[in-house]
């Protein structure tokens, strides 16, 4: 077992904050921003004090290495993403990357070499909220997506993210592709739910992914004066979106007991208090950790959207923007982090996460798992997002004793 | 009886519907807007060429002044307004100037003195799409608003109304207040509904404006991620909202023949296809004739909003930002209007108005009555709204022979 540093883990959770830090007290630091240069940069000073050697990814992706004692060995991937919402919490991303550091850190500082190499990894844009899809730069690196399409992904000033990685001076020149074995992938997140405080755990051993369907849908009805068009000459396009938020509300209830379905944006034109509603765009989004229960939520709210257009007389178009199915992390990092938690002594509870993470896409390369943190309230996306520094500290001695397990051949390696 | 001039009158609505154009048929000449100035100059240029004094007041309402014979007479007053939604059509407001200018160019051309002065107005900021509110300009001049505080009103980038008209030179000399005996009002409008086509009508005789009830709602909920918050977590804003948008929509049915209920803003915080919805902001509006109905829809829907409220477990604030009682027009200028429809051979309807128009406040100055215009269609505040010249001509002829009627003492005045 090995200990790692309080005092230094919450001075660098303070350091970090401090960068594209808002009035309320939450993050600013969406991806590839002037705010993500100088996270970025901190990170790089502190790959630098750990006597890491930097390697940064034509994606952005930026990796500390730290060779092991054997030459043969496959490396130990640890990682997370610095990048937030345009309104989010200090810990979302940001508390793996400083959990990760902080392992590293405490074994440079008692001279330990594992075994097998180590490396951190800070992912471009984990959270999706300026460029489109989230995930995005683990999701390069694991071959999910093509480089040169994502290169081209505009924000909403037509900004490309080929032209802000070179602007911010993090387009680099490795591969963003895996070129060397990896033996495991542990990222450390805040749950960003309420199910470890509710269970009044220490920290959370997490076993999977939910699957999820996202959806774009536009009503077109017909704009019109408010006052002189009767309700029966009327096609409101937004009284048939409220019936989709509606059933969007519903729906989980009539499938699975981990179901969850939000409408999170929408949009009226030509949105005017006089002017009845003629074109309403609204995204819907489902999850489930059965795939199957993911799609007949999708195939029912499609007909709900269809109901409600056709009651209301209006057009409907739909898409579906995005579909992953679940993902099941592998036994042998799962007792990693299991062992870890109970050789520590925490109260553990084994979860699947709710929210997608950039483990989604590792899976797909070598084994992989997660640690949680307790968020308080289950917070998250918002500047209430909150976790103590005792259940901050729980989770990141979690994290460097299940890497440490995996760097040092202490946990079987199943055959792959 | 007199007759237009057919082609004169279609000139002149070409010629207006050139300035602020859109490429889709419609309008963008928002109050006090460059487009605004430039159609205001227009004006003034016709009013030159009609041979009418001009006199422009302190809120930038725009006169055009023809004395009569007898120089003891009250004013004929006929007006309307040229400034237009953002994306508004051609003929709303616009017809009615164009067509008390036709009025008073026939007059022009014939040599005819009536024996009543009569003015033409063009009333500024009818729409309330850039400063609210609506029928803001006839409202000071009629004393409904304070000159002062609607000086300060500032459009969505800070403008003030005060600023704008000074800056596109339409902020006159003449007190904004009415300071001659008026004989009486009459405005020519297109009808922004579809019951005059529908009942095959020439044109409307309109007897009064519908009351109304505008409200602001807020929603507080809590915004979170909308992947690990389970479903009995969420207090979603945008749920609720949701919910209320189906009882405006539902209301007017349990009501009234004649009510309508529209919510036609609606705007979300933070917006984003992964957070659940933390504050939502709506409108709602509903129109009757009958004030009392007006009052059992405002009382109807906050009971609902307060239900859909405490069903999502989200906080509710609203505010009611504007009530108008409804409007009864003298029987004088009914009947002038009908008179000069059945002198004319028109089939016509009587009807009352489901939008409020400038003729609101002026019918608490003086004796008032509008003239309707087909709408195809029943389209408004969108480039698809068109009335054929046909309807167009027949609505201009009415407003010309009543108004010809009442500033001939052709129609007897009542006690006021």
């Amino acid at each position: 077992m090995i200990e790692i540093d309080r005092e230094r883990l919450v001075r660098l959770m303070r350091e970090q904050a401090a960068i594209g830090a808002t009035e309320d007290g939450g993050l600013d630091r969406l991806a590839l921003s002037d705010a993500d240069r100088e996270v970025r940069d901190w990170f790089l000073e502190k790959l630098d004090v750990a006597g890491l050697d930097v390697r940064i990814d034509e994606f952005g992706n930026t990796f500390g290495r730290l060779e092991g004692s054997d030459p043969n060995a496959s490396t130990v991937l640890l990682g997370s993403h610095l990048d937030s919402q345009p309104n989010g919490g200090q810990y979302d991303g940001a508390l793996g990357i400083v959990a990760a550091l902080e392992f590293v850190l405490t074994l440079d500082e008692r001279a330990i070499t594992p075994n097998h190499p180590i490396e951190i990894v800070n992912w471009t844009n984990e959270e999706g909220s300026r460029f489109q899809p989230a995930m995005q730069g683990s999701g390069v690196w694991a071959g999910a997506h093509d480089i040169a399409d994502e290169y081209e992904k505009a924000d909403a000033d037509g900004e490309t993210v080929a032209d802000e990685l070179e602007r911010i001076g993090y387009k680099g020149g490795a591969p963003a592709s895996p070129q060397k074995e990896y033996e495991a992938y542990l990222e450390l997140h805040v749950e960003q739910g309420p199910s470890l405080e509710t269970a009044e755990a220490d920290v959370g051993v997490v076993t999977g992914i939910v699957g999820f369907t996202w959806g774009e849908v536009t009503f077109t009805g017909e704009a019109d004066h408010s006052g002189p068009t009767p309700m029966n000459h009327r096609s409101d396009a937004l009284v048939a979106a409220a019936d989709v938020i509606t059933q969007v509300r519903r729906i989980p209830g009539t499938l699975g007991e981990r179901t969850v379905g939000t409408v999170g944006y929408l949009d009226v034109d030509p949105n005017s208090v006089n002017v009845i509603p003629g074109e309403v765009r609204i995204t819907w989004g489902f999850r489930d950790p059965d795939d199957a229960v993911v799609e007949r939520a999708f195939e029912t709210v499609v007909r709900e959207a269809e109901h409600a257009a056709s009651r209301e007389g209006v057009d409907l178009e739909y898409e579906e923007t995005m579909r992953a199915p679940s993902v099941e992390f592998a036994d042998r990092c799962i007792d990693a982090v299991q062992s870890a938690a109970d050789e520590l002594e925490y109260d553990s509870k084994r979860l699947i996460s709710g929210a997608g993470h950039d483990a989604t896409h590792l899976a797909s390369v070598t084994d992989a798992s997660m640690v949680f943190a307790v968020s308080e309230g289950g917070k998250s996306h918002s500047p209430e997002e909150y976790t103590s520094w005792d259940d901050c500290y729980a989770a990141a001695n979690t994290l460097a004793n299940a890497a440490f397990q995996l760097a040092t051949d202490r946990v079987a390696r199943s055959d792959r």
